[in-house]
């Protein structure tokens, strides 16, 4: 431990800030890489740097990248296209399965093309990302087969690879439940005061979307209190 | 033939440019997909549409498609960090061995991780491109086993691989030398007069660079005169 470095794919919602804990309590250097790619949820790379501001606080450094993309030239998506809407209000057995109107033609496969020219760039090792499938099973670019086989076409598709030294693509989560996230994420000490999760992509998340859902199940299902909320609450913008 | 849909990914250069003939040719539906990517060559872009008029007015349409994005955001490359020079006036056997400085981290995953998402959108069945190693064989995402494990992750990382219907990623020109690849365009009729090769992004090539020399090397062996010098010579702009 605490030999190599982490680019860790970092939205800054609940997923990505438990695996940037996990990199900070298990690399010596670390970076995070952010895609500014048109999405709904702008609001969530404002709170991205103020999780990165109090992991820093805590002694940790942290090297921030930003990546600005515009996927609404594909669309495609309820992320992406305007046209197209957020799915709401609908019971957690409507939830996982089939592909969601949220998925993104392929962004796991462009995030991580991308993070692996940075890692390239930076030498950075281990490119970590918060993929999991266990309560959302609907996103093909989730699933362990394609995180690996996108890591065997990185090293063939890299200098880095030809070098023998391999870039690994590492996913902590991939089968863990939210519940069991946050229980982990709360083992190395998360802070999700500032962790954003919601669709919606305004400043109070909206309870109604799936990725809300979920993440009500998983705080309630672990025993912890949403660290979110309860900020919001001292804030005193919400009940 | 005559079937499937096609997304060519076009440069305007003579290998990409050699790609969309032999698409017009054997598919009944053509996308191009052309990135600016903050390359030197912006002039490429311009060349490009006038490939595509020419081809249109010999009419064959073409849906041409665009896509931004700035990879000078992650640099690392004579072409998209201006801090790195492009090497000139190498001889040829200087050109091929090693990866060059003219390499763009991941370039092709990136790009062909947007093109997946494109042909998803579009519902296209073949995403071609122009990658060959034979004259050049020092850049690591243009070789046969990565394009193929790459189509690999495009079919476990999209919708349309989880639907059975997958993505072919078709490489034409892989093992053809510069001058198999200016016959193989001369037989489908290619014309060259703004397929557009020369690192320096200026509008008369420079004839001093890797791609420059290549070029010179592929028309003189296959015996034709080079279409974009002829034209350039016509307009009074070359001797």
């Amino acid at each position: 431990m605490f030999k190599k470095s982490a680019l860790v794919i970092f939205s800054g919602g609940l997923d990505s800030t438990t695996c940037l804990y996990w990199a900070v309590n298990n690399y010596s250097v670390v970076h995070t890489l952010t895609f500014l790619y048109g999405q709904r949820n702008k609001v969530e790379v404002e709170y991205a740097k103020k999780t990165v501001d109090l992991i820093k606080k805590a002694g940790k450094d942290i090297n921030m990248h930003f990546f600005k993309i515009d996927l609404f030239q594909i669309g495609g998506s309820a992320l992406t296209d305007r046209g197209i809407a957020v799915p709401k209000r609908r019971t957690l057995k409507d939830i996982g399965y089939g592909v969601p109107a949220t998925y993104v033609p392929f962004r796991n496969g462009i995030f991580l093309s991308l993070a692996a020219a940075f890692a390239e760039k930076e030498n950075v090792d281990d490119v970590i990302g918060g993929w999991n499938t266990v309560d959302f099973s609907g996103y093909p670019d989730c699933r362990e087969d394609f995180l690996k086989t996108m890591e065997k076409a990185i090293n063939l598709g890299t200098k880095r690879g030809i070098e023998e030294k391999p870039i690994h693509v590492v996913f902590p989560l991939i089968y863990k439940s939210k519940m069991e996230i946050v229980k982990f994420g709360k083992e190395m000490g998360a802070d999700y005061s500032y962790a954003y999760s919601c669709y919606e992509g305004k400043e109070i998340p909206c309870g109604e979307c799936d990725s809300c859902i979920l993440r009500k199940k998983g705080f309630m299902e672990a025993g912890f209190e949403d660290d979110f909320l309860v900020r919001l609450k001292k804030e005193g913008k919400l009940r």
